[in-house]
């Protein structure tokens, strides 16, 4: 059986909480939240405290904060020699405090506060100082996830830079289309297909092998004709941008 | 019964013909391609001509050739006076001779030439110079598909920049993460369930909502982390034009 505790409730630490506490090799022994908002009807079985002083010892405590506050909060933690990880996908590791065993359980993901998470298919990303740390947070994820992967801080980061590209930059376009069409009055939801497909197509055919469009093929006369239709637009050095580094990948 | 003859026999025509070959509603009379390398054993039970003399009389004429050929090849048409439509999303009907009466068909999707396209959630297009037209267009489309939507040529010039930015400039962006990835010796497959859930999210979220990232929360601290991670990179204007845009939509 895994002790752990949660210090911060925010959404991905509900998330786990809400996955882990199905498990039966998983005792959640308590939640730390410095104030008590957080705690809705949802949780009244758990023991609850906004008291520093007041945690249990556990096997492993998940610090569920946002990625600024995270190496000041770690300073304020009263115990020494436990095992405590973040979340976050863009902190070091050695933002903890060393007065702690230090780990990272990051679950690579974008959460949706009203929706809960299935996490079989979502990739956790641990990181550990030392071989019996990184076995237990092994052992954590592999009872979410089929897909539990070590992966450094440095790593870590270039994970996270890319996830933003995959989802807070694909969001982006996403939002500039549905922008486009109701300059129109057509519904974003005519779009709904292809941004499935396009996301789908990538599950067996590389981003290279998936690539089409004028910027791709060179299609001068529908990329003069997009760039007149942008005219007056913010976006139509985005366009350009994005044009020219497709051009550049493929030439 | 409606009669159809395919003029050109790229991948899109290929993906009509082999759906509404289905439909008891539909005889696909004839293909037309001006050589017969396209004519493989899938399609040995149609008649085939590579002659334009030769073609058939039918109810309707879809035009499946590269965007810049539509024009001229329609000039060479033979007959007068029928329903002669193309399929592009950024082609005018005005492009196509006047000699016939002119429509457009556009299913909006990408098509992968491997895989058979199921129609039914795909919106089509349709414009037409008169009512009967459209109307026989809209019977032919929902054959296929639930959502056959009347557009015109300027407002589908907007969905198909619209479509260039989910689709091609989506993809180019998971191009980039594999490639940030790769450097690392880390599998693209760690993105995968972060660009579904993407994608799935704007099924009930307008992308406004679904936003999330450094560059909405004004976090400077990761937005300069990411600079410092993408320096020597080709991309690093692209995160900074992407990051700049989102704040702008939100300040």
């Amino acid at each position: 059986m895994i002790k752990v505790v949660f210090l911060g409730f925010g959404n991905v630490n509900q998330q786990l909480c809400r996955s882990l506490q199905k498990s039966d090799h998983v005792d959640v022994l308590q939640i730390y939240n410095r104030n008590s908002q957080v705690f809705s009807s949802e949780w009244k079985g758990f023991d609850f405290t906004t008291q520093l002083s007041e945690i249990k010892s556990a096997d492993i405590y998940i610090v569920g904060i946002t990625d600024d506050a995270i190496a000041s909060f770690s300073e304020t933690i009263p115990f020494r020699d436990r095992l405590v990880v973040h979340t976050s996908g863009s902190v070091s590791l050695k933002a903890l405090s060393n007065h702690n065993k230090r780990g990272v359980f990051y679950p690579l993901q974008t959460f949706t506060k009203t929706q809960s998470v299935n996490f079989t298919n979502i990739p956790i990303c641990i990181e550990a100082e030392n071989a019996s740390d990184l076995k237990l947070l092994h052992q954590l994820g592999s009872l979410l996830s089929e897909n539990v992967t070590e992966v450094s801080s440095e790593a870590r980061e270039k994970v996270h830079l890319a996830a933003v590209f995959v989802n807070n930059f694909v969001n982006h376009l996403y939002h500039i289309s549905e922008e486009l069409l109701t300059e129109h009055e057509l519904d974003f939801k005519l779009l709904q297909p292809l941004i499935a497909e396009t996301a789908r197509k990538i599950k067996t055919l590389s981003p290279a092998e998936a690539q089409t469009g004028p910027a791709k093929r060179n299609d001068h006369k529908t990329i003069e004709n997009h760039l007149h239709l942008l005219e007056g637009s913010p976006y139509i050095e985005l366009y350009k941008m994005l044009t020219i580094s497709i051009q550049e990948q493929f030439k």
